[in-house]
């Protein structure tokens, strides 16, 4: 799995962070967590086709996490788009999705469909499923948790002594298919092992510490958690429903997850360092997102 | 005058090329001529405040020239914004209005005045007026004139040898105040010539080539023509109601501009000097647009 952040800004954007959006490359799709104003040509600048991108899980509906939505449809089907989109958000989305279609501009080649979500297990499908609960920002803030289901690891080093060569073989007897090598069929059971744990990723939005997130996001290997504040703003974090990185760590910390990124930066702070550093004195695999940092993620 | 190129793609942004927009600083004031979305972070890379933004002239109302608008007047209101904002466009535009007022982020700050626009004379004060016509596009389409007012012609050697010291004092005298040298007073009648004529700048937005642009550009000093095409793909200018940068040119030659820029290229041109080189052709002082071209305008 590699994740892409596009947009790292709060409110308002900088020179060097665009608005909110993150890209997750898994299971042969492109997934976006939130879309703000400029996403589709940040995922120009990542390298990331728009015309994969199948599913976007909004957070909340404030303008610097969905204002990219009508733009990026829109170019889709000047792209010639047919794969239909699906798009899942708070209560809300609906008539959000009844303005951005008033905006006037529905030359639409594919189908779009959107979701409401109050909470609960919103996909389950063979490889992943995708979680969502309420937190707690001034509207309806969703955070998301995308979990991918158990699979059986494969024994590279058995499939080698059988005499399978390395290449589309092993993506056979991965997915469960037998294959013939030198006129003997070598069947996934011989190739198999236990099932490994499944890849966990979760994302805050918008939201102050909320201690429901703990159980949520319990042992992710990656949590992206917002942190717009230093401690010193910790009021200003109360007062708008945001957190600061201590506080995210605390999270971090709790839910006994192993890496914590820190995303949604507010645009007052010259230097972002002192964010990470008072993160990192209460859960050290802690770092700072910044626009087009990508990540690999192995279990 | 000072004017920028803040975007300067088609439908569908590139890397190097945003969507539309254009800054032009002058009169105290920035006017803006399109919005698409990711002006306000284009604003901030060109390093002008949005916040000093007056005016906004929406050409038509194309996704790719006014998604800007909703992420810019809330990034506006952050920021503490008080100034009112005043935003012109075609008929639709009430509309439009009330589709982004239903996008749900509200929290304005400041008064922003939506104006709907048939054509003719919309500004007329002191310094400028702004020109507006129907050209041709599939959507009801403006193209823009702005024109500085005649102004007496500043004798700068007159001045001095009067003895009065580059600085203030001559802005005083051309703004038609009587300033104290030496105890002798120095009138602006003494070192204002005869009337320059002002500067003219136009814009067509989106248009296929249009005779009626050719009398209400006349004589401009700078005439900004979309140009999405180059001449080999006139059938798809046809088709879509846009020009091509052989058409644009004809336009100016007719309209005797001292200057012509293309602007709204194609992303499916890697290359983009066959655009130019064709209207070169018909029309010698052509340049064609990139991001954050700055042109400075002088009578």
């Amino acid at each position: 799995m590699e994740l892409t952040f596009l947009g790292t800004s709060s409110a308002i954007p900088s020179k060097h962070r665009n608005h909110s959006s993150i890209g997750l490359k898994a299971f042969g799709e492109v997934i976006l967590f939130d879309c703000g104003e400029g996403t589709q040509r940040q995922l120009i600048f990542a390298k990331i086709s728009p015309m994969k991108v199948t599913k976007i899980f909004i957070s909340h509906l404030h303008g610097d996490h969905v204002l990219g939505l009508p733009g990026l449809i829109e170019s889709m089907g000047f792209r010639g788009r047919t794969d239909p989109l699906n798009i899942y958000g708070p209560p809300g989305i609906f008539n959000f999705e009844i303005a951005i279609n008033n905006l006037g501009f529905n030359n639409k080649t594919f189908k779009t469909t959107f979701h409401e979500v109050e909470g609960g297990t919103i996909i389950d499908n063979d490889e992943y499923i995708v979680q969502a609960i309420k937190t707690k920002h001034n509207v309806y803030n969703l955070s998301y948790s995308i979990i991918e289901k158990k699979k059986p690891r494969f024994l590279r080093e058995k499939a080698i002594e059988l005499g399978v060569k390395p290449g589309p073989d092993f993506g056979r007897l991965h997915n469960g298919e037998t294959v013939r090598v030198n006129n003997k069929i070598v069947s996934p059971g011989q190739v198999l092992g236990d099932d490994r744990e499944g890849i966990k990723i979760s994302y805050s939005g918008d939201t102050k510490p909320a201690d429901e997130l703990v159980e949520f996001v319990k042992n992710s290997n990656l949590l992206i958690h917002e942190s717009t504040y230093e401690q010193a703003d910790e009021d200003k974090a109360i007062k708008h429903y945001h957190s600061t990185g201590k506080q995210a760590a605390e999270i971090a910390k709790k839910a006994h997850v192993d890496r914590l990124i820190l995303t949604h930066i507010s645009s007052r702070y010259k230097k972002v360092d002192k964010i990470k550093e008072e993160a990192r004195e209460i859960f050290k695999n802690t770092d700072l997102a910044y626009d087009f940092l990508k990540i690999d993620i192995v279990s």
